[in-house]
């Protein structure tokens, strides 16, 4: 299976790692807007291009991998790039989810390619681990945690107040929040009920670090709403002991059964990751496996990961995933 | 949707709670090999029927629920049915499957029928983990742990020890080793290390207590592979105390990603149910729904869970999926 990575940023390089530990999968290039003469990747055997010459690998790619920003780049260059090749991306805006569908798809059916959008953990893993609590446990209530994990658009808000050097925040679960949950309590829980967040900033010499807290813990949308714990480090202490982009979360259905509803039960999805990039990139790269399944098969259009099933993903033929795995 | 289910034991009540309970089906009939009339069933508006019977509801029923057992009944139950229902079944007999699957599946290609086997948690929701997370962690450890749950094969064997009147058995996972895998250590874990075996003894009047206790924990294949406590307790305490049936578990992959395999991530599918045939039942229907759409679609021959697209466990449409649920 011939795949080309399109970005190259923490995304683009966790595809690339997940493709070197695949016995079928082959990473032909690696597509920069950036000029790849300035580009090193980690594989020597594939290529590093431009994106602008992506239309001379039609033929010798099987899939494209898109690692490239929900916000402005994807609702542009799927459809592009899905009009000559199967596609995965990652594009993560839930509301817009809709209508990047449906202009992936008509780029799909046009070109008879397969595309999957919205890969990876929420959307994607989070979303299958939803929709399958809610068939078996019709009677019940979601819900969503996340965390422990660094939250790179609140830690960007953070870095952008006057006097703040670098920030990284982090998004925690409320463990009593979760227990009462697990215990069936279907708790209507607030925001603030649900999770808190923990801020680690390294202040410019002489900032007025009250000032900085206080406009932190206000900010509307991304702290007002949470109890926030400010803590001012070093940036020594920020390279040590923040370098990393930890995530995870759990998806709970908390449902029941018996002709009378009389029976509890939880059904957990759970993550815990050390790199969120990695892990993601990963996801990319199984759902880039069963997409050239669909196309092999002629299922073509845009797809999500509630329309794939789960024997796509796997490098094992049906037998042998019937015979081992179920 | 018009459902039949055939047997009616814990799994055939299961899976009529959960029709009861989905706004898209009809429970239409169930079937029984016992005398119909002395079967009372909950869904007034349901026949119970003798299984020769079935053949008249063709054309009536969409989907044959099979709630009988895999080791004697299913192998010939469910190519029989198959050849003239879309059926779905709970087969478990992990090493019976691949051929369970081609007698199913020449039944149903022959038929222009489609089947669901071996829906259930495990096989079934478990597998599904399994798979994926095998899929999206390529390198890695797959565990699986049960309970704490009534495993009802083990309750039989103790039930079968002289001077036994009544017996029940849990199996308990053992946390240690749980929180070993879930901290990426990677364990080989032996049997004793993974689970305990805890069991409840109604003994006759006089019989010989430690002579029961030492039978049990010597028992091949059932318990001398385990750490086992053995209690005994009155009737009235087993009648009140250990009425239920509930079940659950965690399929937990350990995986590492990166280029150099640096970052651990913890994938992990938990389970926690009061009672084990409602749930499972509850699967089942919502695994029938979806072999209804699968046979609407021209998809015929035998599945498994692997081969199900999410989407089609749920009543809602993709449209609505995508919108509200990824």
């Amino acid at each position: 299976m011939r795949i080309g990575i399109i970005g190259y940023g923490n995304l683009g390089r966790g595809a690339e790692a997940a493709i070197s530990h695949a016995d079928d999968m082959e990473l032909v290039a690696v597509f920069t807007r950036r000029d790849p003469e300035t580009l090193k990747i980690r594989t020597e055997s594939a290529e590093v291009c431009s994106f602008d010459s992506i239309a001379d690998f039609a033929g010798k790619i099987d899939v494209m991998i898109l690692c490239a920003g929900s916000a402005t780049d994807l609702p542009e260059m799927t459809p592009e790039v899905a009009s000559e090749f199967n596609v995965v991306d990652s594009f993560d805006t839930h509301a817009r989810i809709p209508e990047h569908f449906a202009d992936v798809d008509r780029a799909c059916k046009a070109a008879g390619t397969t595309a999957l959008i919205s890969a990876g953990w929420d959307p994607g893993l989070f979303s299958i681990a939803r929709v399958i609590g809610a068939s078996v446990l019709p009677e019940g209530k979601d819900y969503t945690f996340w965390g422990r994990g660094v939250s790179q658009g609140h830690s960007d808000a953070v870095r952008r107040i006057n006097g703040v050097l670098d920030a990284r925040q982090y998004t925690n679960p409320v463990p009593e929040a979760m227990d009462r949950v697990r215990a069936g309590e279907d708790p209507e829980l607030t925001t603030r009920e649900k999770h808190t967040r923990e801020v680690y900033v390294v202040a410019e010499d002489g900032a007025d670090k009250a000032l900085i807290e206080k406009e932190i813990k206000v900010m509307p949308n991304y702290f007002s709403d949470y109890d926030t714990t400010v803590t001012f480090i070093t940036q020594e202490e920020m390279d040590r002991d923040h370098a990393g982009l930890p995530h995870g979360g759990s998806v709970i259905r908390s449902g029941r059964t018996g002709y009378d509803l009389e029976m509890h039960d939880t059904y957990e999805f759970k993550l815990d990751l050390d790199s969120n990039p990695m892990f993601t990139g990963s996801i990319l790269v199984a759902y880039a496996r069963a997409i050239k399944k669909m196309n092999d098969t002629g299922h073509t259009g845009c797809k999500t990961v509630l329309d794939i099933p789960p024997a796509l993903l796997s490098p094992l033929s049906s037998e042998d995933l019937r015979a081992h795995m179920l």
